[in-house]
């Protein structure tokens, strides 16, 4: 893994299964990443600390997970000018448009980059993407993962013009 | 007015409109409070270190207003022990359900009293509410209050009644 | 347990399992406490006669739960001064927003303290911190509270950065 | 205008303007009505009274019309055994999806006969179908009142086919 | 089972097991009903008819049950002048509130009593509420109800007053 | 105007305004139309007769607009084997949520194609588009059409790069 | 299976056991029909080319389903003039609303004929009904379609009056 | 204003007068920018030419923003390896939930960072926090903006801290 450049935080440790699919992402693409579980609400001070030391150690990009009143990007974001990626976790209620409505309806000047409800893996791919600015190779690395993306699909569509509609349903089971 | 008690917080002067009728409401009892504008992300030191000494500085209760990605109750709530009260503001896309899932849906451990939609002056009978509880002079004033409410009821049906609907729809225009 | 001081009311015994987390709370804190059965819809009077005996009974704060068209909390509030705390519960058709609306946009005059959607521990909480303006000692626990809520995160934070994410998971099943 | 025969009752002055359409309908069925304002929150005692009163007082039916946390119908409906129809009344933030909530999802044992948000008009006339069902008179109004209704759309398709969209759409303005 | 007062009408028999409650209910009061199957979309001719002959076969309340595009009872609201009860149905993706818009948003003219997205049970209790303007042996019987109901609560109240929470929740187990 | 070939039907005159566009649009591409006022709830034989007799009368096409509980659509499609497409009318309390959900949530066996809220002049050329699988010469015409849209966003486009954003926004005035 | 006439295409794989049913529906018909996976975020290169081309290979009409972000109906009809019919896939938080907003609410030029979320049965009934347009034969197999429809709701109606509502439960399990 | 870094696009000129704050803020930040008309569904190959190409131009940022179904930022995405920020418009009928819904919930591997509706200035500062990932010097003034913002926020507590808040009120006008 590289160097530390992504810092991954949730505000609870029943965030991590959903928040995983950013860390394998970036692992899939060589970047380093750390992944710290602090609560806006509970240790409020960590969270400040964290978001506020961030950019002189080096991070470049933070990815923040919370749902219900998920405040944590946003919050993370006052303290920081890295960009800061939302991740809305799903909730058992409102099926996660509190935790979406909370993380993307941001105020006029501290903007957070919200992707979709669970939508950990984007989470990765936009900071990869934004590394990606900076770094070329790393953009390289998209246009290969998009490739392979695009193969992939191509490979489902081989396999269902092949097999058929009903073969390809039994195999998907 | 009294002894400064309660303290209200918005995140931007242009919900100053909206939260005014808690003030008012506050006057109205007689009870000290103070009005801060402090946004959570564009100032989250201030409102962190409001909130953490607002103990300290006496204050008994805190109202906050605020809108949107509408955080500012649920970190103030975050940095302090006092019943922290939550006033979603209206907003002009999704009417305040943005703000009240924001303020309302506040994970476990930290609570935010929540009331209406631009409920400002349901807030601030909440927090006399609250004061009662201490305070019994503040508790029979609610009692007033509330005897004087049913009053003015009652005196609008009253009217409607010797009236009838129609002169009294051409009395309320 | 100490003295009776905190009211918690539902409207059918199938909220009992979800409001218990009040009740634990109270507990936890020494508050002395009562649990209800009384519907708004079905015996009206009793509510009635609850919410009003409540404030001579030496009661405090009330905890209300109710779901669906969740009237039970805004009819206490409309026949007592003590502060009225609603935990709107969770319905199978509507996710609990039909809950929360019900609860949460009461008209001028009459407030009610919202926690969310099956937020029946945070009512626990705000109804001590509501104490807490006046018991000392009750301020002092919820500090302790908070102190200790903060290390459980900081806990589970450094059991992840010691072990790793893949066997926190792991441990988590 | 008739015995008195329908009950309509609102929680403030301010929803007149939305109920005035059922009195009007009743006027226009000869059916004998009163109209009382009676906040379920403010007046709860009142409106507790005026429900258990209905039934010996000879009401036949209850239209109800609130907004917000409306509980009014249901109060109602818990007071007495008359069939009580709900009008959501369309609020500010909202759009009256509350008023709706808050008087449809009544639970089990206690009905509220809930019409469109703002449906005052429709309140009036299924009145008068519930009352139809007693008195073959009503009944035969409803029949007129169809046909004229049926008429009325009838005229306006002849006019459309008439003149042409251009000129219909000029004569509405 | 009384002479036929009530007709139940359902679009799809996968609506017969969240209607079959009104069916139980009228029972339970001895009020004649039958229930038949007719979709507006599907056999739409025989739900014109049945809707036309309902009030001379001697039908006096109809309880449309529909998910979806829930267009049943409107539409027998539109070929009848009795009183037509609509009763929402949960359906899979959008929880049900598409079936209530499409019941209780009914235009000017043509009124759907609606009850509560799958409140089956309630449907019948209004179609015996609305019968009881007529039959005073039926409104006698909702008395009976309604006490009945309050007694069940009172049991239950005192039953867990009695053996505490943690037993009263172990026996709902 | 050529042949008749589309019946545009909207239930209530106020529809009207909303759904010229469908009729300007097939006046554009010389498509035969009629316009006609029959609400499903007010006159449903007529309905019913209309929406049957439309194949034998040469109709290939029936676009039908209707708000709140809008059920024109659906009834229309339930009685004829033409294509029918829906325009769910904007609503003032609901925003047309209500219109949209009651036409495109249809049981199996009888489809609308629904369109945006307020989609008139989509209906119309999604009318033109199905006449085009039968009619070459109207096919053609929307290759046209595309063409026409396409420059006219090109020439707007261009508009702006030549005069920059401030002029352009003047211009927009 | 006849002259192939239909092109449904999904964005994913997992889109397949939905989309099936149109498949079934149009085999059911004999209508000849392909199917395709290819994203309109992961191939868009394919979706435009195969939108493109769909009318040279003499496709007559296309059903797209997509889910969440549902991009695929939309574009496909960006680049054709054949009528395109959309299939709002559910989603696991939004249950579907995000895949019908996305799909329906389609900017003035470019329609979708959009249909239930998860309603592929529908998208094949409506393209057979647009194909039934120009062939008679197909317009003579939706007539017997429907019949047959009717005729099994009558079966079951009969079914539920003769065993009655008890037995036809059971035999439902 | 510097080399061009930032690439704006929308899908409508009606989307100009909200879009324009993006344009400004990157004013205000010396980046240099180019905004573009282009809609996905009707200029579609002028949107992927265009998307493809950004890279090779220099482009380090796109913002597109559209409404309805707002299929630009995510079809913009899915031709590029740029991080791509999405602003939902506003819509006048569902006050822009399907803009949001439409551009933020994208699927696995092709991610949009979405900011508020209406978000057009955070997109602004969102695209140069993103370019400060790699200038220092915009980084640096990042940092001087948000003090400026902070010292804003001051100036106005300090004003309504010193004349008040019914004198505050009353400038704002």
């Amino acid at each position: 893994m590289g160097r530390l450049q992504v810092g991954i935080i949730v505000g609870s440790d029943s965030d991590l299964p959903v928040i995983k699919e950013a860390a394998e992402l970036l692992e899939e693409f060589g970047v380093g990443y750390e992944i710290i579980i602090a609560s806006a609400h509970r240790v409020p001070h960590k969270v400040a600390e964290y978001a506020q030391k961030a950019e002189e150690r080096g991070l470049e990009v933070i990815i923040a997970g919370a749902g219900g009143a998920a405040h944590l990007p946003g919050v993370v974001a006052a303290w920081t000018v890295l960009p800061v990626i939302g991740v809305p976790i799903k909730t058992g209620s409102l099926g996660g448009v509190d935790s979406l409505y909370s993380i993307v309806q941001m105020p006029k000047g501290v903007p957070v980059a919200t992707v979709a409800i669970n939508g950990a893996k984007n989470a990765g791919i936009l900071a990869v993407e934004i590394l990606g600015v900076k770094y070329p190779e790393l953009r390289e690395k998209i246009h290969a993962f998009k490739r392979n993306m695009a193969m992939a699909v191509e490979a489902k569509a081989n396999r269902l013009e092949k097999i058929g509609l009903e073969n390809y349903l039994e195999e998907m089971k």
